[in-house]
């Protein structure tokens, strides 16, 4: 059972918008054991369109797309479905029904060019949308089953939940799939490949790759068997094989994400934390409020931006600010006693930097990072030179320093 | 002269790594006036990626490949498309010593697999990588000129600028293209599409579309003309068209996201900011300190996700969080007068809510978001239930009210 994901819109082939969808989607396929083989991503407009389903149905035994269902006159997907099925549009009485309850619900009134969302090809069988307004469709094309869904991610996520998964379940033929994660820090990508030597070889059943993202190493195995049962022993036997290869790079296992592992240690220590954040500008507190729960260890931060900043909310010495910089190793440090001392924490993470464009000296260039940890027995500071490689990578090295730090620290956190 | 852009990596297709390179890429490419007309996305398995990059010369004229170019086994770029244009693959000594100098560089030793990295299709030529190991090449297949970058995004980024755009350009027979963005906050998606009308007719040119992303409508002209010229005039014009259709829908107009329009009024007014955040938990900071230039206008931000924060930090009364509890506009409202009065900004902002998962109740479910802002005249709070649909979705949708506070409020910022 080979699966295709097709995202249909102008604006994800203008580079203005990303397409997250088709990850989603193939994720939660494989998830059920259904291979994802490619994914397109196509314009509105009609013949491009139609093409690219075409192709992709003619690969595939199921095809799922999103996009272009939407009440307006560039949403064309409804259009080009029913020609790739040799069949005309028919308005669906109970789409619209369920359009018409959406804004009564929302207490809006409904725009007469909504109607054109209730309008399906007519052998399709329509999908319930619980969250927006435009129905899914379901339609079979060129011996494939094709599902047609809202480009809105949220709408799209539960779509895909309630109805595409049991339908692609219920079709049969699904190699169950298992995947696990070895999260490595410290080797390069070379290295760690010599190290993992066949495993990687081209067939191998678990497969084995390895990714480099966000300055981290990810080894991912992945094992397909007649039963999730088998799928899961072969997984396991193969991440056994591996964990003595890897010793002290492995970091972590799992699909968990930096801020997530960071956070389990914390809870499982006991350790409340807080930050004081100057260069980073909040996304440290930020990446680990993401977390779920993450209030059990999560104190608060400061944003220091300004020196006076620094002074009155941190507490840092206006000698030091005068005598060493911002950016500099003294700072970091007062910032993190001072934002321990403030939020009564366990431990304080700082950072202080040059982020870029500007800002920076040739004896402080952007990338400058200073960083400091605070806790019980004292505080510690340390630089790191980021490459000057935009804002953003700064400072999402940054943040990835203060991950490694926390998680690395020699009497754990 | 039509592009197509490919992406290649099995962490693409199992969900756990976001393409983001096709949709630079395009960018990058329409800016210089060449047409993309699709992206796929393949995984490492020979026989598809052979399949896929085979489909896409066949297609178009000029095909950007990224991914696949690293040191370990998994990483078979170089042998499907030396297979492709059959022909062996070579040994390419100045590749060999770029990436010599690359390890040097960087005080590494070099691992022997890296010797992978300096082969490629016979009649390819090598684009050399300035931030990173693996070379990039060019190399003719199906009549369409196929170029492959590294699938890590600061690689390909540069040896984009440097080599691809440039040669694409050489080609010539390229489609000035201009687009303009306006943004529009007010109207439903089909409501807007009907006040349109006509403007957005497939085949039109300029071509006018409409996304929904964010809780913003974008309306995106895209002109296409002979000349650069033309087409910024056919831009404009429709520009003109579509401004007193819109009236006070339109936002702001450009490819300026949210947080850089707060940034230019606040800047424009000389008016200082600071964040009070407990359910956002620093996202306002981080996303206003991405935009280069904010330490202009952005003082700082406290995130007091405990109550102690919030009494310690920002001098909230412990009865109004006894008697109102931490998610009430009481308490919003006294965070933001904290946070502007320990900041000495003009402007405070303060958020907290309940994202969930957790967190709920019958009175307050997950969802319910306090904001207030506070300012030289006084203070104001008001409640908006969002959507559970999930705790990011809540985050995200609460950060935007903040940006569509500070963009509407009657007096500006």
């Amino acid at each position: 059972m080979i699966a295709e994901v097709v995202a249909i819109g102008d604006e994800l082939l203008h580079g203005s918008l990303l397409d997250s969808n088709s990850s989603h989607i193939a994720g939660e396929l494989e998830r059920i054991g259904c291979v994802v083989g490619r994914f397109t991503v196509v314009g509105d407009e009609p013949d491009d369109l139609r093409a690219a389903l075409a192709d992709a149905c003619r690969r595939a035994d199921v095809v799922v797309a999103t996009g272009g269902l939407g009440p307006t006159l560039d949403d064309r997907t409804r259009d080009v479905a029913a020609a790739l099925g040799g069949q005309p549009l028919r308005f669906d009485e109970r789409s619209w029904q369920q359009i018409l309850a959406w804004f009564e619900r929302h207490g809006r009134s409904v725009p007469a060019s909504n109607r054109r969302q209730a309008e399906l090809p007519a052998a399709a069988s329509a999908l319930p949308n619980a969250v927006g307004t435009a129905p899914g469709f379901r339609l079979t094309v060129h011996d494939a089953e094709l599902f047609v869904l809202p480009g809105v991610p949220r709408e799209m996520a539960v779509m895909l939940r309630d109805h595409v998964l049991p339908a692609v379940t219920a079709l049969g033929g699904l190699t169950p799939t298992v995947q696990h994660c070895l999260r490595v820090l410290g080797p390069s990508e070379a290295l760690l490949g010599e190290r993992l030597g066949d495993y990687m070889h081209p067939g191998r059943n678990p497969a084995v790759g390895v990714t480099a993202a966000g300055g981290l190493l990810t080894v991912r195995i992945v094992a397909r068997s007649a039963s999730v049962a088998g799928a899961r022993a072969l997984c396991a036997e193969t991440a056994a094989e591996l964990r003595p290869l890897l010793g002290d790079w492995l970091l972590a296992e799992g699909d968990a994400e930096l801020p997530e592992l960071v956070l389990d240690r914390l809870r499982q220590s006991g350790t409340t934390i807080a930050f004081a954040e100057s260069c980073t500008g909040g996304l440290c507190a930020a990446r680990l409020t993401d977390v779920a729960g993450s209030s059990a260890a999560l104190l608060g931060g400061v944003v220091a931006y300004s020196n006076a900043a620094k002074e009155r909310l941190l507490g840092v010495p206006r000698r030091l600010l005068d005598q060493h910089g911002a950016v500099s190793e003294p700072v970091a440090q007062a910032m993190a006693t001072g934002g321990r001392d403030r939020f009564g924490a366990d431990l304080a993470v700082a950072t202080t930097g040059i982020a870029g464009p500007g800002g920076g000296s040739a004896h402080k260039p952007v990338g400058t990072v200073c960083f400091a940890l605070a806790r019980d027995g004292g505080s510690k500071a340390w630089t790191v030179q980021i490459p000057a490689l935009g804002r953003a990578f700064v400072r999402d090295r940054a943040v990835f320093e203060v991950w490694r730090a926390l998680l690395t620290e020699p009497k754990g956190v």
